[in-house]
């Protein structure tokens, strides 16, 4: 068995769509979950079927694990009140998308004795399960024995992909895999505003691949503006997002011009440096295929 | 029966890679096709069981349709030297993203009597079928009564989406759909390169919505980047990139500046603009979720 029996979990910001995606997990995982959210929202852990934490730090001090899930820019303010009363042995651990400023403030805050482990689940709660999702781990360095392998473990029995990084590689790699590719997509969709461009009529002329494309752009701003606005705030992101502005403006001086030589050698020099290009083109061919069979033409 | 039997069609450029596709759909279809290329292979016909028309000009006067399909740039080139010596009753037609400029030359050059019809194919080669797929037809006015329905027919009973427009909102709509998408992707494959980003190492990171952004950006980069550069030479899309980088712009000087709420507001605006982003949101839900269950380890 992975867990001891009786261990308790408190979800704090649990009644929220993130926070009540893993109250419900990990109460599916064996523990005995309780919630607490500053809308007070008791209804929202009845349907759940776990405990509204009614004096919030009577449960800070009773539970095995607290998990923060809270907007970005109050992690650091709910840790610094939470984490001093946690009690030795037990573990905090966050899920927010950034890592370098909330594992620097658990570090800071949190009680002697007890562990760290910063958490990304690279997923949303409108993913049904955890199975074949990836979650990034970030253990408090020299502070998270015990934990690490409970969770590593309960995640991968259930088909996530874990990956173990340390804060500052995580928030590097992050600046890109979400912050930039969240920005072109978002900044596309200001365009087809600013441009007026009547997307929905326009669908009638969208092969598959296009419309795959499209609707990434409509998933990300039919999600929380907050999220998507908080992970630009990475502190290596304005890099990222200077270096694509850069790139676009050079690739759009080109086509500009006609310069279809100079077009087609940034697309090589890109291509070339883009390794996995051909398995890239089988596996979105392979994609599109399935989409193509399975697509509903009832939404 | 659509087709009338012993109905011949020339495929000029039918050794290339569009090219042959569409030879051996329209073989498929019953018609008794041959192809040129000036590459003269010979063989490429040949494992098509196609004859390889070794006399162009003796090929195009005696075919019920000429087929084009060479790039963009040479399209104009190639209808002047073929068109005036096709015979009445027959059809040309092109494959080309862009519609103004061939359909100008089309019907500049087509002999009298000969039906025009402008072709845009959505997809690529490497579609197995083209059920599924889009085509935008654009007859060339007044001078498409037969082929017309003859075409849309035989895609649609296929299983293709068939819509027909005029060639300034066929150019309109894909300086969006195809010039705008295309740009922003291969403007982050430029960025991954300026940056020296791991894509390969990165992936381990990713969870399947990232790595389906990923691969598309990897898809057009493993594509052709003389048809890339030709489709952002499409008249209107000048107008859509600067567009595009005006938001960007914006988009990263709230981001740079911490200011959370004016990217909200962006965010905001886009989302309200982008009607159908719900329905987006749950289709992407369920590609992804496809995506999990039928992702090849092996590629």
């Amino acid at each position: 068995m992975i867990l001891p029996s009786e261990t308790s979990m408190l979800v704090i910001g649990g009644t929220g769509g993130t926070g009540s995606w893993f109250a419900r997990y990990f109460k599916g995982c064996g523990f005995r979950v309780s919630v607490w959210g500053p809308g007070k929202k008791v209804e929202v852990a009845e349907k759940m079927n776990v405990q509204f934490a009614s004096d919030l730090n009577e449960a800070v001090k009773e539970s095995d694990v607290v998990l923060l899930s809270v907007p970005i820019k109050k992690t650091a303010e709910v840790i610094r009140d939470v984490a001093p009363n946690m009690r030795p042995g037990s573990l905090l651990m966050d899920v927010t998308s950034l890592k370098s400023e909330p594992m620097e403030a658990m570090m800071k805050y949190a009680a002697l004795g007890v562990e760290v482990l910063g958490t990304h689940p690279m997923f949303g709660p409108t993913m049904p399960t955890i199975k074949g999702q990836t979650v990034i781990l970030v253990p408090g360095p020299k502070r998270c024995e015990k934990w690490l392998s409970i969770m590593e473990t309960m995640f991968r029995r259930d088909g996530a992909n874990v990956e173990v990084l340390d804060a500052e590689k995580h928030d590097e790699i992050m600046a890109v895999v979400q912050a930039l590719t969240h920005f072109a997509y978002i900044s596309v969709g200001a365009a087809l505003k600013s441009l007026d461009f009547d997307v929905a009529h326009s669908r009638r002329f969208m092969s598959p691949v296009y419309e795959i494309m499209i609707d990434f752009v409509g998933r990300i701003l039919a999600q929380s503006p907050e999220l998507y606005a908080s992970i630009q705030e990475n502190p290596k992101s304005k890099m990222v997002r200077d270096a694509y502005i850069e790139e676009c403006v050079k690739l759009a001086k080109r086509a500009d011009e006609g310069d279809v030589e100079g077009f087609m050698e940034i697309m090589k020099d890109a291509a070339e440096h883009f390794q996995d290009r051909d398995q890239a083109l089988v596996r979105s061919d392979r994609l599109i295929k399935l989409w193509i069979e399975n697509r509903m033409e009832d939404v």
